[in-house]
């Protein structure tokens, strides 16, 4: 099947391979006359970009995008934005071996068994330089959100057993692993060490908040807000687990514990007490903040012995080495903000029609030609 | 949006409200000249019936589902098989109140924020009675893979602070709350009771395996295997997070712990000795069981006193009386199963067409065409 | 393939047979807060119910609507609307011949050619009582496209060789062949009858005129309005072309006579002098009338003998008999005004999202939630 | 809307302005395995190439293809392929006068009316420079469907009043308007010069025949095939009709010369002695070629005065110069014909999972995985 599709109305198209030309992306749908430059993109993919601590794969790319359609004088013109990022240190030579064994963790022997052969170079379309095409398309998503007041915050929870104790937004981008909370960062790169010095590598928790959200986004029954959200979560390579609210808690908790009583707030809106719901009441937000985190599993690349088996069946013992991150989950955050971002800018656009009185009024007042 | 359709090619779409005329679905996509019979559907109908317990609601349904189009002579056509179940108990009166306040955990408020109304009673669309329409489809889907082969066991595996020790798979159905070992089921009794004592309800832990996947299903990148398995899961109402073979367990690990090795088995096929991954790698199936869990939170509808907010904005005090669960999770197990076959029964027909020489061989030998 | 759904945001999904226990469709995503009842559903279906005059079959059947879901106090609730029309008069009896060979021009060898077998009963889903998901769906659309001032009429052009030459609104209901042109309805009248009495069929062209739709409907490329007009159209069982505006005549036409002059208007709009383009430019609505026809070939259902063969692949010479009419375009005003309509709402809500300034507004103002 | 996607299964998404970077396509869903060279989709691109003769636009550009990703070592990998057509002659000073006016027949006014702006460069998205992608996408699914014994051939049937009388054709390959009959091209000819001569344009009909489709393609009711294929077609800028067999004829035929008896030939099979239906019977596949037409309305840039409104409304004559071709329709042949096989290779893929003995057979041959 063609799955390199997502959303509804702001959808999005990747493409390409680790070691191919290139990235990229078509994002279609995005609203006509938003002010969209390659350094609004580029912000967002240099928070991705490979090289830049050493818990990254140390790849030189500069991964710099080029806007090749949908955009002109500065705005978007509601046409397909098309972005790439070309591929500049491709080194393939580095990978002719796996070309004929199956990695513990990773997709070769599934892709084999779907389309009889793969592009084993480093991954293929199974690589996490997938990613670039998403966290592009995000970066046009957020832009876009940014226009109403809908703004994200995402970093990492918890790094193997290491989890933050306090939260100080600012302190995400002083440290190389993206929490908000320096003393656990700290106590995390020691962490990572021993991993490495044990050939090993480590999992971790990413949480992201959404704030600004009006009542009302997603739909009940299958296109809930948040079943959406966990679709593009565990869509991301690595994402073993996704929880909005008290998630998993909520099943260990009673029902006077884990219901939000609602309240007046000053304005005189509709508010809640509590967040425990994360956001969404039967799909739908609730107008409190997203709140979700997602489970990553550790980096599946490690250099330390694995048993496995070859094309041929035979069972053989192999060790990876190359450039690998001993953690993947600082990285994924942009990825899964990007992700998160898509959801709630295809769920704001589809929301829109969900009124008879709104839709008249929308015609009726020319909101959609103001001449 | 129009939100009540779910799958690519073996395609749902459901329909009806709490206290309407009845609730139904059409399953389209559903291949040509497979037996079937309201009696397969009735079966599945039947584990989610209200009132078999006193841990559900004793609300008067029969359930029973007829099957309006689509089957000839005994056998699908492979045109659209619409099912409907009529809804007898209906009781509207009990409801009236409810349609001035909005209930803590419920979408009252949020319906209202979206559509400017709601059907009140008894929930209207976001009532639990919805999923009949998914369990009927899910009942297609479970006779069409059974003729591949692919079976699925679902039961509940915490419900509280009560989990299960050990699995007896037959223990499932012989106690009202689908747990497989009886000695947990007994203690989860006393917990629900002092839960029902104290005006409460409580949250659980369900986990689903399906046997007999084929490597190979599900698509890289946004239309993963587990990526539509999580939207399935958090799709159902009260679902509040989903995870895949170690899932959050695999944030806390290691790599050297978390990756899988490949082996071959005695036939010569490649296997794995363990199954932390679930049964997918890259987002498609690696030939192993795929085993799943969802949290499921408690009840909303508690009788204790409760906070909340009325339609005028004032805030006030209410208790929810009437008839509810004070658990959710069991009678949910065979919603969980009906999706998760849904998303496999998808998965597996969109992935006849990923090679050429498959597509070559099904036309050539017209696999398409017998006669 | 899930073959029974059509459009993205008003998205109907029919069902049913011709002997089956009854027809229906689903309507998903029409906006909530919609005053509904079924008369208006069986004002459009009596259009189409046949045994209303002599050139329709004489099958009996009241189709009576029932709405099962979605409508509440009146009004719709943004959830799906489910309709059925449960089917009276069966007589399969009538219909074991054709169990067991091919009639020209029907479906039944591709439908055997596809499924292996077929739901022969008066031809099972490829019936054209099929269509009445449609017109039921139709219905719910014209309702909707009142409220923002979008009319349309429907009509037959020509019968056989009987054009007609004048254009008289009210006599298109006064005629049993939905002519606006009472001479010509005369003696098309005429022709039908030594059709039948010859024991033969004549097919026709129908010609649908949309009023009062904005400029800006439809997308480039794939999604263009004429583009899914025209898929709609051709959906309908015996359509074999359709043409917007000049159509095959623009093909025998210089550029200097086939473009529209645009102009403006008193009020200061801006307009078309001419509409060679049929309301379309580009694919987008330019604010004229949308102008379309439809070619319906002849019943194939004829009482002379035809040569075909049977399953056996034996050459056989077969008669049919029956209640059949002798021409299907009057009948089929109604389905392809029906097919229209839809087409419209869905474009119309789809484009909501084009602008990023009416985006804004309507978030801004809170046209979707004006609490 | 999302409207530059084509396709279920096999997927396209097109994207580019006339004058901006470039104009590309991804192709996702192609079955994996499949030799593909960047050859292969030149081919076809050339067929559209501007500056071939004196009847089309002297634009140069080599419309030279890339392939930036899922073909490794000569082969589909199943994952997206990625082409681009970068431009070259953009010259985009020639067309700043049009950023204040609409040109009739053009898109301008439509593109305002919607976006509240546009890319007037060479029409931007509306321009048919668009259709590079279409093509190249052709190129794919031509590749495809010959590995099934599909072809396909496409040619003017009529240019102005100009129809073919003869069908050679080695011809269509041998003159500039790519009719089969060299006589009727000549005439041609002398016709469209005199239409330049008068700054004028005319229009053509396009005729496309498709041999060797089994039976059994397309789907009932919203998706049968020749409703895609009038989407398909429809969708490409310039065409206003769609007929399929005897199409509009069949309007004016009785029902015993429009039926196609069906017989047994030589092999056994079953087969039908006429092709008046035009190789689909109730949307679906009868086995018989896929014959078809489209109406192209001239091209409406001519250099003739002709009267317009601008942007501030007021009205006024201009006559457009530059670079147009008088006649659309040859060089849209290749557009048709890649239009109606990326259609056929749709529900070719989509058919395979008609029937259950057909799914059953393929995943215990192990067709999906022949290891």
């Amino acid at each position: 099947m063609a799955g390199s599709t997502f959303g509804n109305i702001f959808k999005i198209t990747t493409w390409g391979e680790s070691h191919g030309k290139g990235i990229g992306v078509v994002v279609d749908g995005c609203p006509a006359g938003m002010e969209l430059s390659e350094t609004d993109i580029q912000l967002y993919l240099n928070r991705r970009k490979p090289g830049q601590s050493r818990y990254t794969t140390q790849r030189k790319e500069a991964d710099a995008v080029e806007i090749l359609s949908g955009v002109f004088e500065g705005k978007t013109t509601g046409t397909p934005i098309s972005m790439v990022v070309y591929n500049q240190d491709q080194r393939s030579r580095d990978y002719g071996d796996i070309a004929h064994y199956y990695r513990p963790g990773h997709a070769d022997y599934t892709f084999d068994a779907k389309y009889g052969f793969r592009d084993y170079r480093g991954g293929g379309r199974s690589s996490g330089r997938e990613t670039i095409g998403r966290v592009a398309a995000g970066a046009v998503a957020a832009k876009f959100l940014n226009q109403l007041g809908i703004t994200c915050i995402t970093y990492t929870k918890s790094i193997g057993p290491i989890e933050i104790r306090s939260f100080d937004a600012e302190a995400i981008c002083q440290n190389p692993l993206s929490m908000p909370d320096s003393d656990a960062a700290l106590k995390a790169e020691e962490f990572l060490k021993s991993c490495m010095e044990n050939k090993d590598s480590a999992g971790g928790v990413i949480e992201c908040v959404i704030n600004g959200i009006p009542a009302g986004l997603g739909d009940p029954v299958f296109e809930k807000l948040d079943a959406n959200l966990a679709k593009a979560i565990l869509s991301i390579g690595a994402v073993k687990g996704f929880e909005i609210g008290d998630g998993f808690q909520a099943a260990y908790a009673k029902g006077s514990d884990n219901n939000d009583s609602f309240r007046t707030t000053k304005t005189g809106a509709i508010g809640k007490t509590t967040n425990h719901s994360g956001g969404t009441l039967g799909g739908i937000s609730d107008g409190s903040s997203i709140v979700f985190r997602a489970a990553v599993k550790p980096t599946p690349s490690i250099s330390s012995p694995q048993k496995t088996v070859n094309q041929a069946g035979e069972e053989i013992e192999i060790s990876i080495h190359g450039r690998h991150d001993p953690i993947i989950a600082p990285r994924a955050t942009v990825v899964v903000e990007s992700m998160a971002l898509l959801t709630i800018a295809d769920a704001l656009l589809c929301n829109m029609t969900a009124k008879l009185d709104s839709v008249r009024s929308f015609y009726k007042n020319k909101l959609f030609n103001p001449k």
